[in-house]
């Protein structure tokens, strides 16, 4: 069996504030033959996410922190080369939690099989078709609680669960679905492709103001990829009973010390709000529901989607940052 | 018919930060004579409570404001002393809503009349037995659903809403109760009378790290009362799937400007924890609930309280900013 080499990305230092290359190593590793149970993968995609950022700090948290010294885990999605493993033979697309690595060897019990289908690229398994729709769809029905006629405002709204989240937003019914974004050319995308009634750049000026001149009616729903001064704005346009499904608060991912929260809690009691934080971890048994609701709406030509790809594993870093930068519109990924 | 007069106190001015008496104005009316189905009452016990002061202010909230040049209203229990009205005779006992005032003549349909219970104080239907008693149960249990073997915290658990909390909650079965106070006198009371498990002055130091040690094994339950470096602290010692009941932000109510929210509102995401403003007129359904049970509670022994009482209408202001400073323990009222 000829030698099967592997180029990985590692943690190797915890980041304080930004990330830095320093904070990473890239690895070639050679993986042992073969053993029976086990199937050989080359990764075709490499899944870059916010969540990352706080997986890389050493606090407690949901999950376990990365740890120093291994290879990044993460979602990825690549096609079986080798198979020593019954029902999982050469040539099957697979995705998996492997992470940042060019190619993956391990039990086949650690892949899932997914079909190729026709007109499906394998990358929507990472983003719409996969855990980034997953995310927007569990937020705004199961967190948010969305109901018909609502207005929903969604921060980040360009990236990979926002430009989801929009649109899940209108085909479940909302009244008006309002984004932000960071540039010029993101907003015009929300309205012009997103099907977001309104859109705002939150680089534009103040939060708030441009919120409440895009919500006249105050909202009733938001999906926050965001926090900070985003989640300030939301709690000034809710209307009562207003429910906010907290994903992300990419604002202060990096941010060093202490950031203080809104100044405005107390309308969380006036209003009655409801403020509710989540990880997918809890929620994949709405996997199966996603799945058949968003195949459907797939097919029925009603979901788009866009993807930022960088090149080369070795790259992955550099994605990653630019990423969380927000550089990215849609879906960032890394194409092995 | 002789004239009856009322002394009543009004808003004439909404204040910045503190109210002071200049906010306020004592005022005799002089009642006309009773029509038919109106009825005379003698307020026995008039209610202050902290929900108040938000409403002083002229800001958008669950209820409109309290008009200035008008009587505040507000929770009170009389009786009847002249009647026009059928099934409300001369001594029933009346609860309404007609607020700061030693007298009262309006529609018999504005009071409720209740049961004049002997061993059951009429002062018990304005905190225990009344709103009070039914905020603490509605923010355990509709809103922070609270199941049995959870860790509670309660915030301004001296008070009239959170001596009341801290028993609901070992009533409902919570595994450890701790509470959080402002003297010396007000914690002995809590873990001596009212059943918490743990309880710390709060003016002794960092709430954070007097919550880290009461509640070693962490929360799973929040009752706020008080906000800011409160909520931050719960924030902080949260369980995952832990839930916030907010129910009053006492520690801001009477700050000027913008008051900066908890530093560590990333833990809602990465615990999953859910936080819910709630005010009660959303929530009465459950009082024949929680009248059930509350009352056989109450004749098991099981309900402790306290009271502290202000005589005359005319010092219902100071009772009122007394209150917000603190200086009550269990619920304030002012006996007419």
């Amino acid at each position: 069996m000829s030698e099967f080499m592997s180029t990985q990305i590692q943690l190797v230092s915890r980041p304080t504030g930004w990330p830095t290359h320093e904070n990473f190593r890239t690895v070639a590793v050679a993986h042992d033959a073969l053993r029976p149970g086990q199937v050989r993968v080359r990764n075709e995609f490499v899944s870059v996410d916010p969540y990352m950022r706080g997986r890389m700090n050493d606090v407690r948290s949901y999950v376990a922190p990365f740890a120093l010294g291994e290879t990044i885990p993460g979602g990825a999605i690549g096609r079986v080369v080798e198979s020593a493993a019954e029902g999982v033979p050469v040539g099957a697309v697979v995705l998996h939690q492997h992470g940042w690595s060019d190619t993956v060897q391990d039990d086949a019990s650690t892949f899932r099989v997914v079909p190729d289908v026709p007109g499906v690229p394998l990358s929507l398994r990472l983003h719409v078709l996969g855990m980034t729709g997953l995310t927007a769809y569990v937020g705004l029905t199961a967190i948010a609680g969305m109901r018909e006629g609502d207005t929903v405002f969604v921060s980040g709204a360009a990236g990979a669960v926002g430009t989801a989240a929009g649109q899940i937003a209108k085909l479940l019914g909302a009244k008006r679905v309002i984004g932000s974004a960071g540039s010029p050319e993101k907003v015009a995308l929300l309205t012009e492709k997103y099907g977001y009634d309104a859109a705002f750049n939150y680089k534009d000026g103040d939060v708030r103001a441009q919120l409440a001149e895009a919500a006249p009616d105050g909202i009733d729903v938001y999906f926050d990829n965001v926090g900070g001064d985003h989640l300030e704005a939301a709690l000034d346009a809710f209307n009562d009973g207003g429910r906010a499904a907290l994903c992300g608060a990419i604002a202060v991912y990096n941010t060093t010390g202490k950031t203080p929260g809104p100044d405005n809690m107390a309308n969380i009691i006036t209003r009655g709000l409801t403020l509710q934080g989540f990880t997918l971890g809890a929620y994949l048994h709405l996997a199966p529901e996603f799945q058949e609701r968003m195949t459907a709406w797939f097919a029925a030509g009603e979901i788009s989607y866009d993807e930022t790809i960088a090149d080369g594993i070795e790259n992955t870093v550099d994605a990653f940052l630019d990423m969380m930068r927000g550089a990215n519109t849609g879906k960032m990924l890394v194409r092995v």
